[in-house]
């Protein structure tokens, strides 16, 4: 386990005694443990021996994946905000105390976003983070907002009150909308993507230039993550206005 | 790595006890791996103490993943085709003797499709898998030839002369063009993506409907695949008209 968690994006390809100083084992063990992996595809070793992931990992990680339905569900969605707004499309989950992005689709030429597919963001400064937050156990704020926030810009909310103020408006409009929260020149805009049980799982994002035009981009993210919703079999999609108690004031008569 | 193995697509949930069946391990034993894999988020537990791959299984084989340039760099590619011809489109690799499809993206409403992203497919069916056998090992072709030839439908090219000319045709055209091979009603059309040393990696298909007027798909697939071959670097992507040597007889001047 030490060992597949030794391989990151940024150095997906090791040698074994970077393998065995990474994950603290003898380096006659880690040469063991890697050639077993390898013989069962869950690692591979390229022309200079060096390491790497297997292709079979992915494949049985992703065949069985509890996240291949919500990101199929996304995609036809996600697809259609690209094709309009451009720039960053991106689905993320809780995971942990951070955002895992599970998808993200990218135009050439797009404005600069620190999100990799499967590479996480702290909560407090990224928007999917803080639709997640926001719609997050009490335990989880609790615990986000007493942490150490880290600042990314002088705009980013990392202080207990500033990030309060941010979850309330992000529960209160229904989207986040955070302008040069992880970097100056990028603005997010996310929106809760519900399931079955009208539980937020999952939050997706546009990641465009941080101009004041981008307001016009609001809908379009709502409209998807509704959509979304619906695909996914969510009760109503209409956000803070869901009458969990079902009485006079639903959303077919109002 | 049993245990991982025994979850699928179509059982992506199981009891320990199932678990201890398909791997051959006592039911003690098999629970003692699945809470230890727990602890580490590599499988996780549902509220009736079922079990399932955990999302961190998938982050680690996705963020250090050999394929995730080539699936990052075709999925612009595969959005543009998608939204001109719908149906399916979907990039696939070789792995061992099958195609194992990394992505793919689907229209509601569109043909029958036996795909499933991290699924696999036989060579021989597919468009895909035989655009990569086409241009694979000779000792990949005569292992795939030498062996039983499943029949998915009377049009599958499932005997060694008919696959021979089939892989012929495919390496002549640059494309392979499979009207029913895997069910009557779909045809599958696929062309090469070329790595920057100018081998092919990965075929890109779009899977529509059987019917005489998806000619016109072909100039679409071999555009978008040449792109993406383009984006990986390949020297040039002209398919069967590249010329090694750089002789006189270049493209430029053809």
């Amino acid at each position: 386990m030490r060992i597949f968690e030794a391989f990151t994006s940024d150095e997906p390809i090791l040698t074994v005694s970077e393998i065995s100083r990474r994950t603290g084992l003898h380096v006659a063990t880690a040469s063991r443990l890697v050639a077993e992996l390898v013989s069962y595809g869950f690692l591979t070793r390229d022309d200079d021996r060096r390491v790497r992931v297997g292709t079979r990992l992915w494949e049985l990680a992703t065949r069985a994946s509890p996240t291949l339905t919500l990101r199929n569900a996304a995609m036809p969605f996600m697809e259609g905000v690209h094709d309009i707004v451009g720039h960053h499309v991106q689905l993320g989950v809780l995971d942990g105390d951070e955002v895992l992005f599970l998808e993200r689709l990218t135009a050439p030429g797009a404005v600069i976003n620190y999100t990799h597919i499967a590479g996480r963001l702290p909560l407090h400064v990224s928007s999917s983070g803080l639709v997640l937050l926001a719609h997050g156990s009490v335990d989880l704020r609790r615990r986000v907002i007493d942490a150490t926030l880290h600042s990314y810009t002088p705009d980013t909310p990392a202080t207990a009150a500033r990030l309060r103020g941010v979850l309330a408006d992000v529960r209160r409009q229904g989207y986040a909308y955070c302008p040069g929260y992880v970097h100056p020149d990028a603005l997010g805009i996310a929106a809760p993507v519900r399931d079955a049980r009208g539980e937020v799982v999952a939050a997706l994002a546009v990641i465009v230039p941080n101009e004041a035009g981008a307001t016009s981009v609001v809908p379009v993210v709502r409209t998807a993550a509704r959509g979304v919703s619906r695909a996914l079999g969510a009760p109503d999609a209409v956000g803070q206005r869901r009458d969990p108690g079902g009485s006079g004031s639903s959303s077919l008569i109002g």
